[in-house]
């Protein structure tokens, strides 16, 4: 379905033509016609019976930059910590009697995997991202998602560049990850090909859908393509957008995997200011979750018993450890001992 | 976890004993120091810039009251009928730019079963409902729940006893429907016999817990059966609660099923309940389900093959319509013909 | 729908009026009719083109007992350990080279939760199972489920009493759990309570449907009240039946939360029994789940942090240490040291 | 995961330059590699306790071309139209009595959405398809996916053109649908477009990653840009593959949405070689499905009561009909009228 377009003349978004802006939370991320459509949401106000969280209240429909044109905005939410407390309890009134047994509560929860209550809160962003993130991020099923639809509407001129310091060799020592950075000549080149297969590409797609990014018509006396096929000529780093809607507990899992060292910078970076919407949201339940979940690590009963060895005094090598070379290097690690 | 008790004393709640009063919806659902909690939380209003419907935030906690001891109440919502206009189009602002073009677009959405924009609304209810009727509603596993636990408390003392107009002999032509109504003598042995045993599977249930009701303890120089183990000599007809979430898309396809005729009626109870909720909530997707889904009917191909011949004139008997009799009889049924 | 009924006569069922017998797994889980079914079924071979598990075949459709009455049965099963391997690589042919690196690669992916290949994997249970266990099994939502139906069929006369060696009294010290076995005369009252209530609730649920449980009917002149009624007077430790079909992913989440020393006994009994069904058919993934979930533990960041200082020599008191008491006890515990 | 890469020499593939070969079902799908492990996964059988379905297994493991360069292939199945039966009677032996019984259970299940029988069966599929029918295709979340991953390895240089007579230009009447062919230079033109594009940004794919798509590196002194970037330059119609594994009902609802006129004829190509896998697996059940679902129609009240006037004789126009413009011309299509 159309969304207003933002302006695209090179003046508004120098960003395009050079990469992202050094400072980046200042560039500009919507035009002034979406500007002014959400500063009108943030302007209204109406009173409600419903749980309400002020330090969310604050960001609300604001976008919070990533990646160099890409946002999450948080466009609405259900519940707070004491939500979580009174679905536990199955209350009649606020869940909350005082905020030090909340807390324990909550931490209890999360640790003995209780789940369900923290599905009992509800978050729904807006979200611009490239598509290739979109890929890995739609994965996880147990969302709500609307998505542009590229059949119904022409998608912006808009693509992923990476900044310089993210242009990283494929690492040989892991299949699925970054190695050094790429430098001097080899990294403009990189570039290079990304900015001139962008235009290229789009530039194309503009021409046999017959129509510019502005929406006006390039040649009258011909049909277009239609768009649900012109657009298969784009490449995966152009930008798409969705409203993406999850409970608080399927969100943390999708943290828990997209906020982690292993998952790609990209998606990590979303993940990443979506850790900060949930610190404003949920406070209690943002300290136990990086406690436990992203501050933890799962230990195998070899390791378990490993440690109970070192414990008692004993020596053990990776050799007679019965683990992968790559637990027990995680191990050591965790344990802050040589591997 | 622990909900706070309501009195039980024979003045309070005279239906127990006597069944559902005649003017159900005074009798007494909360005890008082629920309906105080309720009330508190009902007086509180904090300013919000999310999406409110003042229609909705009109009832907000309160009790609405289905079957004899029974209640749903709205605990809290996200979103409305702009939400999905914003989130199909995927929208900077607000969904709605005039009230006559969203009512189109969600027809059509619901019509052509573009169902996503619907998930992006949710809704909270805390329902309290007999065992029997939870495991049917439980069936529907696009919710998020969180039940009383009977692990850890002991449950309230109330039972679902039908009113003597809905205590139907079994169909004889439906093997999962209900008949005529049973009469007099024997319907009254009925009620005695769900009276009489839930009194003395209630009272075991204490014994073995060796604790009662409100909470003392019987004989303090015995340990009472786990509560884990006690809670099975307990009727299906008991009482329990929850919490349950959805979103609107899958509210309506619950809905769509337990408010149909065939649903079994207590379940119907429910449903028609929440139908009201919705009513006020979201009254634009409210009509188009009414209109498409609640009103509508499916025709097999068939079934479609017969209404334009009947429609050229052709008499077409059940013998040659191919359609088996309970297809072919609903058919005319809704064609307002004989059958 | 219906189900053949198994015959009832004391006879063959004598465990039903004293208890499970003693050699449980000699009693009669079917009639002999159920029987003849399973064993033609038994006996039925056929070409596949199919991955196939032979030791999983051999137990195919066989009845496993589980409490009293209950019993699980495999009744069909989709892939086996290399067919993990075969989607995690998308490969055309069989996933596996050789079994080592075939153990090497389901390892990593199940400590790395890469969680989609295990879904590539299927299993169709039949259990028999009291409603009190239904219910707690329900809750998981990510499976497939048809219940044996109360509003179409008579449900039969089998009730879950407890072994007197699983009489526990309510534990003290943890508000859901089990403490000491009750004894004596206060056991021998529990016992009975739950085979009165039983035997009475049943046979007002006979009149209640003028329909006795081998299906004759009690007065012909007399209608009988409807099946979906009648149900509601049973008690929750009637037995059911369903069949029930899950991946292989999401079985090891039910089965780490439910063959967990938390959950209840009874459901616990069932899912060590669905573990040795796992057992047998992936044989390689049973081994890393042991190993990583049932074996395993999740330390927080500070439970760390105590396990390095430990290490380094230090002293650590549960009153410095951050941790909740019940956390601090468990990782003592898991350490090995006092707590 | 690594797929074992088909020889890609021009020779082997004169269709990737030149489009779609005219007998496209000669076209070569696999390399020798992959037909060799095909071959041998179809040789081989072994003797099985479960539902067999013949005519499946014909085909199992071999792939059905779909498009261009994409297919599917049925890698697994579990259950037959017999286990529908069984499940939904919660049966001891096998569902079927007689044929003509299990059509007609099989009939009133689905027309009265019992769908929990149909979740019993489960269908598993290679895919090979372009990202872009992927990315539609992955709206629906009742599913278990393992997609190549192109973050571990390198894509096939294989790119959807459509052919000739599926370049359709942007339909007037439907923001979301196509319209007339184009013709001449501007289809050639679009071609052309197409294919150098899809040429260039693989050429380029290969510089970035310093590694030919046969494996060989092209420089030895540089690093490679690592795999989970360099992918983002390649455009949508690159073909990526991965297996996808559904239950029946789930299926059928895909196909419902997927095999609808008003799909994109790009995965349309898809969900109609998924119908005929389906017909050939449970023969009963797609009977009731192309009765039902595929052939039937759903009708609002409104329509329903339009019909009715038909039928007593009422001239009704469209003005005084309160259906929008849509559902009215869609009625008068169905009940074989002018508009």
């Amino acid at each position: 379905m159309s969304a207003s377009r933002k302006s695209n003349d090179a003046a508004a978004r120098p960003e395009t033509a050079a990469g992202p802006s050094p400072a980046g939370r200042k560039r500009r991320l919507l035009s002034e016609a979406q500007e002014a459509e959400v500063r009108e949401q943030r302007e209204a106000r109406t009173a409600t019976r419903r749980a309400t969280v002020p330090a969310l209240e604050e960001i609300l429909y604001e976008p919070l930059p990533v990646l160099d044109h890409g946002f999450i905005r948080v466009i609405d939410y259900m519940g707070d910590d004491a939500a979580i407390v009174q679905a536990a309890r199955v209350s009649y009134g606020k869940g909350t009697k005082q905020a030090r047994g909340d807390a324990g509560l909550i931490d209890y929860l999360l640790r003995h995997r209780h789940t369900t209550p923290f599905e009992m809160c509800e978050i729904k962003y807006h979200v611009k991202l490239p598509i290739f993130v979109a890929r890995q991020w739609i994965r996880h099923r147990t969302a709500n998602v609307n998505e542009y639809s590229a059949r119904y509407s022409v998608l912006d001129k808009e693509f992923y560049i990476p900044a310089a310091d993210h242009l990283a060799a494929q690492s040989q020592a892991n299949r699925q990850g970054r190695g050094e950075m790429l430098e001097g000549a080899q990294a403009a080149r990189v570039l290079d090909i990304l900015r001139q297969d962008a235009a290229l590409t789009y530039a194309h797609y503009e021409e046999m859908l017959n129509q510019r990014e502005d929406g006006s018509v390039i040649d009258a006396d011909r049909p277009g393509l239609a768009r649900e096929l012109a657009r298969m000529n784009l490449p995966l780093n152009i930008y798409t957008q969705w409203y993406w809607k999850c409970d608080l507990h399927n969100l943390m899992h999708f943290l828990s995997l997209r906020a982690d060292p292993h998952a790609q910078y990209e998606i990590r970076a979303y993940a990443e200011a979506m850790l900060e919407t949930v610190k404003r949201w949920v406070p209690i339940t943002y300290d136990a979750f990086a406690r436990h979940v992203m501050g933890g690590m799962r230990l195998s009963g070899p390791a378990l018993a490993i440690v109970r060895r070192l414990l008692a005094g004993e020596t053990v090598s990776h050799a007679e450890s019965g683990l992968s070379k790559r637990e027990w290097s995680e191990l050591m690690a965790a344990l802050g001992r040589e591997p």
